[in-house]
């Protein structure tokens, strides 16, 4: 299956929350983060799952995407022999027209570090802009969980960009 | 589940051929060919995996283990995406006492090359070593197929040892 997204920076969390119908503690790490063949292992709220992903397309917004249901002390095997680095983010679900946002405000080594990501079923269609959406960053490998798993937020500020 | 294997060489497939009460296609690739965490996508006959395995043990004979049974279209999605040097082999099963020898004739860029796998149930269990067997070389990293994925058999005989 092929996963279209775009994704942005997100100023300030408070108005998420406000308008947010969901929030979840999400744990996550990596079997690889190579982001052609990315292996992610997540513990979702009482969920887990393995998910595979592959290069994204030329615009940034298409990635092929594998996804499978395991068990939560399965995945916590799984996260002891992830590469080092897991992410800890909690994520709010928000609706916009009929699209849903899921918005994740990171803790630990990226903490200060908000993002919101909206799924398309097409590049090109169109979607409402909550007030609250900030700069966006789709295509930015920057901004990969699998990037900011090695390389946090919290290091940018010695980058001198 | 942790996996306690023993690996050898074998000199020639006939004798085998001759004993074994099994064969089976396989094609394998890697979307992560680091021995600390291997992730590998497998078509054996009929059926597919997903298997991820961690670090072996100091002796060499015990890794971490984990694989979970995937349809045979999910995994020609994954090996698409997978590194290059997928492996291709066929499995023959033989019995010996109360186990079974898997023997792997390698196809492709590993061509020449035969190793045969024990799983035991501990590090200390004996077990009877049919007239074939050849040199045990478990625990060797060179002849781990995620190692042979990218340094094939057939390139040894350039490395002057």
């Amino acid at each position: 299956m092929t996963e279209i997204e775009r994704k942005f920076l997100v100023p300030a969390i408070q108005p998420v929350i406000e308008e947010a119908f969901r929030q979840t503690r999400i744990l996550q790490g990596y079997l690889n983060s190579d982001p052609d063949r990315t292996v992610r292992v997540r513990i979702k709220g009482s969920e887990a799952f393995l998910t595979v992903k592959g290069r994204s397309s030329k615009s940034g917004m298409s990635r092929f995407e594998w996804e499978k249901e395991i068990s939560v002390p399965e995945a916590e095997d799984l996260l002891k022999i992830c590469e080092p680095g897991a992410i800890e983010k909690v994520r709010y679900e928000v609706k916009a027209g009929d699209h849903i946002f899921e918005v994740d405000e990171f803790f630990g080594a990226n903490e200060g570090l908000l993002l919101a990501e909206i799924e398309l079923s097409s590049e090109e269609e169109k979607f409402e802009k909550p007030s609250w959406l900030g700069k966006e960053v789709t295509g930015n490998k920057m901004y990969y969980n699998s990037y900011l798993s090695k390389f946090p937020y919290k290091e940018w500020q010695n980058l001198h960009l």
